[in-house]
Parts: C-alpha cells; sequence; structure tokens
C-alpha cells in the first residue's frame, strides 16, 4: 500500500470553509482505502491529511477524476502553504477499507 | 474525534518482528475508527502509526485493554525511540469507522 501524511496550513481565517471544501469533495476513488482530514488542534490553520491508497497509482490517477480537480480549484486559493509530505507504505491496522 | 500521528523507530533489524507483533495486537477497540500501521520507506527503522478515536478518553482506555496491554509489553522491548507524537482533531473524511 502507499500512504501519505501531509500538514498544509490554511489562509487566515480560512481553515473551516477549506476544511468544509475537502470533506464535500471526499468523493469514492478508487483505490482510496482511507482518507481523513483533521484540525490541527495547535494551531489556527493547520491541517493534517492522511491517507492510504493501494499503490501511488492510484493516487495519481485520483488527481484526475473531475470532482477532485474541481475540489482542488475551489481549495488552493484557502492554502497558504504546505508544510509536511510524508509518503509512507502502510501494512495494515484497522479502518482500511 | 481525537487523532494521533505517531513515529517510533524499532530496534536495529527489528522493525517487521515489530510490525507483525502490532497487526496481531489490532483487535477492535471500543472508539477506534481507524489505526494505521505503516512502514517509513525512508529509513530502515521508522514506523508511523496514525489513529482516530472517538474520544481521548476512549484512546486512554485502550490501554487497559488486556489483549492491548499484552501487545505494548511484547511491542516494548523491539522499539528504540519515539521521534512524533503529534494530536489532531479529525473531522472526517473516508475508511473512518
Amino acid at each position: 500500500m502507499y500512504g501519505l501524511i501531509g500538514r498544509f496550513r490554511a489562509v487566515a481565517g480560512k481553515r473551516d470553509e477549506l476544511i468544509a471544501v475537502m470533506l464535500e469533495g471526499s468523493v469514492p476513488m478508487a483505490g482510496c482505502k482511507s482518507y481523513v482530514i483533521a484540525r490541527d488542534p495547535g494551531s489556527a490553520d493547520g491541517v493534517w491529511i492522511t491517507e492510504v491508497w493501494d499503490s501511488p497509482e492510484s493516487h495519481k490517477a485520483s488527481l484526475a477524476i473531475p470532482q477532485v480537480k474541481a475540489t482542488i480549484a475551489k481549495a488552493m486559493p484557502l492554502i497558504a502553504g504546505f508544510e509536511e509530505h510524508i509518503e509512507t507504505e502502510p501494512v495494515g491496522g484497522i479502518g482500511i477499507q
């Protein structure tokens, strides 16, 4: 499996709006086994995303899904910066679809 | 919801054994909505854990479940160090049970 742990920073005051856009955009995606959106409770603007995919290819292909592209287009103006981008190799556990 | 992103380091050469112990110990736990165990592909010994719980209290209570305590006892000698312990506030997504 292929995993991502990412942290990014919303434009000041826009975190709730950004998260709402991301939740709306959480459509079923081929090969997506987990996709968790979380606030960073230690900051006003931080957002964590943790993802599990069956392969890097499925993750890459998801970026071409029309609804995902539309979500990215709506989200980008609400994002001030990308701060962490960690790749992992998930091996199992609970909640992997 | 309450989330954790943790990174720890296995004793040299013991990562596979540590992960096997953790996978065996992935029993259903009250309030546990996601629990993903992953290798760090950039190191020989790194392990990432990403967790979603309904509350911090459920996470804390899980540590008293006999099978979880047994897993921790088996895992501890295989862990060389804890390197990240990040608390999050998950708000939704995919694969949250």
